[in-house]
């Protein structure tokens, strides 16, 4: 039955060339089921054949296949001379060569009739390719396949683009073809990753951590004020769900119910609009756990990414290093720091104190006023004129923080817009400090602390950007710096009115347990048992000890925050059931992928992704709906 | 850190108790950290204690740990006669003994005080049971821990039910408190045995067969006519995105794009308002693969639920039985025949011809008119008066079908509506065909076959609810009948028109490869390559190869069905693009898990399920949406 079925199939599906004596289609499929499915022990390698028409893929045949008989399936890749078809599958490509003699002869008249991209089938048998004629850039080069039959299962149109990487095309087009796209090389490379790199987390987390894989609703209970939450009409006149942008409360909730590990690979929404490079749906690896502190999280977290890092791509330390945020913003002017090259904020107040220019003085008059620096190593040779003036540019409209650049030159003498002003005594005591020599560039900001190294943050990327454009290669490329950023303030002033508090991160998360006291005398003091990963200047993941006791809770929500705790009730009722001690961490899946592939976009990593207006230029979505339709979910577009 | 944090903790939140000379809370995280991370191999058991504050769970301490210095942490589950405490966790029970010396009773005094469902963590050795006091129905009975130190880590208000599963409660109250109900026995068995067996599945389709876990989009465009799919409006006025009610055009777009083996554990939505046991976001294995046959897909799942079967629930067969549409309308009258009991349907068309009654006569007339029958061993006992009636009612009213009863008398006598017609001769023609005796009941149906046969087979399952409830055990409750259903029809006849022709489950199934040409002849004859996975009767899995000749897509969209192919261009398009041979199925996860564990709902395997009414009861979603925050998704209410 299989056999006449596989057949019928192909017969009935497109075209089918049959030589004289052809035998009947191998049922390539039963061959290891058996052995396969009884065995509960992971194999070393999968088996990328079982169950199907082909014996193995266009990828791995060898020098030890040769006699071997087999049965390929793939896309006609190229088709050359008249004699050689180039077979390719995800695996790779392979050589087959059509029969010499007269049956071939009709068989190659009929492959010259068919277009590249069409789907064929392949038997034939393995056979060297003659001395001289290896092509050693092909992993099967070595080898081809005497072709003894050619089916076409399907054939193909004209393409909107050749399926190369090499052949450039616009991402709009990509994204309007996805299912070409998808055949490149370096999407199947990146979604296979993503697969493998998600299957040994959870080997982890549930095999060896005993952590259990609970799905959380996506359609919930609208947070008040959740202006980046989706709604979604019931049938129920008025009452709508909400997608959440993560499954925090019922993360807690398993954990007051005493399932006290739970992980999940979870869909998240976020309706942003048009962000670059933010999807309106994502994908985070959500972990909590009960009975464990920060550090506890940590170590979890880093073996969890030791574990599931691509063996060709290197190795991760143990432990992964811890940065306060205090610091972070010191010598990074940010909360993420890219480790990966120096060029840190220092501080040079000491040493431009002794300056008596105007706007000098007047900075460290400022509360938290300072001077910081940072050096640029043989900045003076890449980074001047208008490309300099530009990106100094770009940091004063956003920061509104002057920058002073300051240039060794080549003979070691010194230019600045400070003259005279910059005394041999200054430049030797910034030399010593900053390190500076012969065409290295020193960057100056004077101001309060936080924007004279907000601003030198920014600028260090930049010009670090700018380095590697000029091809001064900062950072190796295969280089993966993770860092853990830890005691973040608990509150932050909001920006509308500083004189109120908000969370930093939301107000589940602990205060530290050192600053208890200052949440009574001082909250903005209070740190948090907040964590950030960070990966080369990019936050990964992002989490938290959580307040279970429901009086801390109470206090936060009402007290600092001002919020009306009705809302919460239920999570606060949950706090009083005997909720344990617990915490956890999400992880930012699409962009963790795409650093470790190197992608510049995390589109590169997600298989049907969104636009960055939020279009799937596919299938057109969002789309109208017809007045008539929105009827049976009582709402109706609210006129212009 | 770790160690100041962990005690810091405990102190700043609740209770701590303290004996004099108390040791500084042991980091038991710290343990086996390094050694299980470094580790690539899958251990036999997982570790579920590491980086948590605990050295054992409640349920894993025996004989052989006695000696051991431990710290378990859990729920306070009893506390007895002033000495003894029994504390829980998702692992079991464990009792621990206060101590009996001056310092033990300020710790008896003080646990007097707290609340059951409190949160401990308990320092002291395991020690031997004294000999009698060995509890043999507690895994842990044979040992307690002598304590010397307890923390209450956090305290429990009055609950509004007991932590028990022998405690009755409502579902709506349950619902109310999903956190509280998570931490029976039952809901935990449930959840990590759903964790278990989804992370079995990967190990088989990702380690073992190369298949490639895809996430796709939830947020798609809206389906033509999709009355059952979610909306969800946008920042841009009048556009929808829908939540699909599969991931079905994505999957076949993976194979077109060669990403030829595809699986994902998916998120599904259905608006279908009220239903019983139905949920409206749901979740299905869902795969797909290319260059396979009807019976590749078949034997893969086979060894999918073989590998991931647990343990406890016995073994399946290799392979699972087959059974035509045709058969399992004839034979069970049903397309999902529960087939772990008989009382199959029989056909006694021939005995009954011979009957010159007219309601039979009559029904022979009619096209495919027939008599069927079902025979219940010992139904004369259990089944009759009033409550046979009732029954045989219940089907007259759905399907306008007679049913005559006939019992067969302890003495072997015969009675039944039809008297003296029913002679001596045709009784033993209907006992030598149905194998009816003493005791048993004989249910039979004159009608066209289809009638005939639906309404016995929804008989037959009401007969064995009936017999069950009688305790009559039709079905071992150990059983899983696993059951192909195969060949069924690619059309049906439209219910409200029914010279019209829809897709018996959707447009994308292939036609059976026999029956080809009938599609041009007599398309409501054509079987379709659709097969859909029973267990136990119900259905739990369907599936298909699909169509990848785009010229017979559109013909049967076109010319059979009569659909605007303009709205499915794009898969058009993709089947053009050299588009290999493919096919799938999904099963349907919360079904297939609430059968494994015997749960009487779907509620009861799901983490936060939504009540029949689809509301979330402990946070009241859905809610309503003021006008002012709709504006920004540019919809308003319909006024009534």
């Amino acid at each position: 039955m299989a056999l006449r079925t596989g057949a019928k199939l192909l017969m009935s599906c497109g075209f089918l060339l049959r030589r004289p004596g052809m035998r009947t289609l191998r049922a390539a499929h039963w061959r290891n089921a058996a052995s396969v499915t009884t065995s509960h022990q992971t194999p070393r390698t999968s088996d990328l054949s079982s169950f199907a028409f082909r014996s193995h893929t266009c990828g791995e045949l060898r020098q030890a296949h040769v006699g071997q008989e087999v049965t390929l399936c793939g896309w006609l890749q190229y088709h050359r001379h008249d004699m050689f078809l180039v077979l390719r599958d995800f695996h790779g490509l392979i050589q087959v060569v059509l029969p010499a003699d007269e049956d071939g002869s009709h068989l190659k008249e009929m492959m010259n009739a068919v277009s590249l991209e069409s789907v064929l089938l392949v038997e034939g048998t393995v056979i060297p390719r003659p001395p001289g004629q290896e092509n050693s850039k092909m992993a099967t080069g070595d080898i081809e396949v005497q072709a003894k039959e050619v089916h076409v299962l399907n054939t193909c149109r004209k393409l909107p683009f050749e399926i190369k990487d090499s052949v450039k095309k616009s991402e709009s087009l990509r994204m309007q073809y996805r299912y070409l796209d998808i055949r490149s090389a370096q999407l199947q490379y990146n979604l296979r990753l993503r697969s493998r790199m998600v299957m040994k987390m959870r080997e982890y987390l549930c095999n060896q951590h005993g952590f259990v894989d609970v799905e959380t609703p996506t359609l919930f209970k609208r947070t008040p004020g959740g202006a980046k939450e989706f709604l979604v009409p019931t049938q129920e006149p008025g009452k709508f769900y909400s997608l959440p942008q993560s499954p925090q409360q019922f993360k807690q909730l398993l954990m007051v119910g005493g399932l006290d590990r739970y992980f999940q690979v979870a869909r998240c929404y976020r309706d942003e609009g048009s962000r670059p490079d933010r999807q309106p749906e994502f994908t985070q690896v959500d972990i909590e756990m009960s009975f464990v502190d920060q550090l506890g999280i940590q170590r979890l977290v880093e073996g969890l990414l030791r574990y599931s890092w691509p063996e060709e791509k290197g190795t991760l330390p143990d432990p992964f290093p811890t940065m306060t945020y205090a610091e972070a913003m010191s010598s990074y002017g940010v909360d993420k720091p890219d480790t990966r090259f120096q060029m840190k904020i220092m501080d040079v107040t000491a040493q431009m104190r002794t300056l008596s220019l105007g706007f000098v003085q007047e900075a460290l008059r400022k509360s938290h006023g300072c001077v910081k620096a940072i050096r640029v190593p043989e900045g003076a040779i890449y980074l001047k004129g208008r490309a300099l003036d530009s990106i100094l540019q770009l940091i004063k409209n956003k920061y509104n923080q002057d920058i002073m650049a300051v240039i060794v030159r080549s003979d070691g003498s010194w230019k600045s817009p400070l003259g005279k002003n910059l005394s041999e005594e200054l430049q030797k005591a910034l030399a010593g400090t900053t390190g500076a020599k012969a065409e290295d560039l020193l960057l100056l900001a004077a101001g309060p602390h936080d924007t004279a190294c907000t601003a030198l943050g920014k600028l260090r990327l930049e010009l670090a950007s700018k380095l590697e454009e000029c091809g001064v290669p900062l950072c190796d490329p295969n280089t993966f710096h993770f860092l853990w950023v830890v005691d973040f303030p608990l509150f932050l002033p909001k920006e509308e009115n500083p004189e109120e508090l908000e969370s930093a991160h939301h107000p589940f998360t602990a205060p530290h347990p050192d600053d208890m006291e200052l949440l009574y005398t001082d909250p903005t003091k209070v740190r948090s048992q907040h964590y950030d990963l960070v990966l080369n200047g990019n936050e990964v993941g992002g989490g938290s000890i959580r307040i279970h006791n429901s009086e801390l809770q109470r206090r936060v929500l009402q007290d600092v925050l001002k919020e009306d705790v009705n809302l919460l009730s239920h999570l606060l009722e949950a706090l009083e059931s005997g909720a344990p001690p617990h915490g956890g961490i999400a992880l930012g899946l699409d962009r963790l992928i795409s650093i470790i592939v190197r992608a510049k976009s995390i589109r590169d990593v997600i298989a049907f992704p969104k636009s960055f207006r939020g279009y799937d230029l596919m299938s057109n979505a969002p789309d109208a709906v017809s007045a008539e339709d929105l009827q049976s979910y009582h709402i109706q577009v609210t006129p212009k």
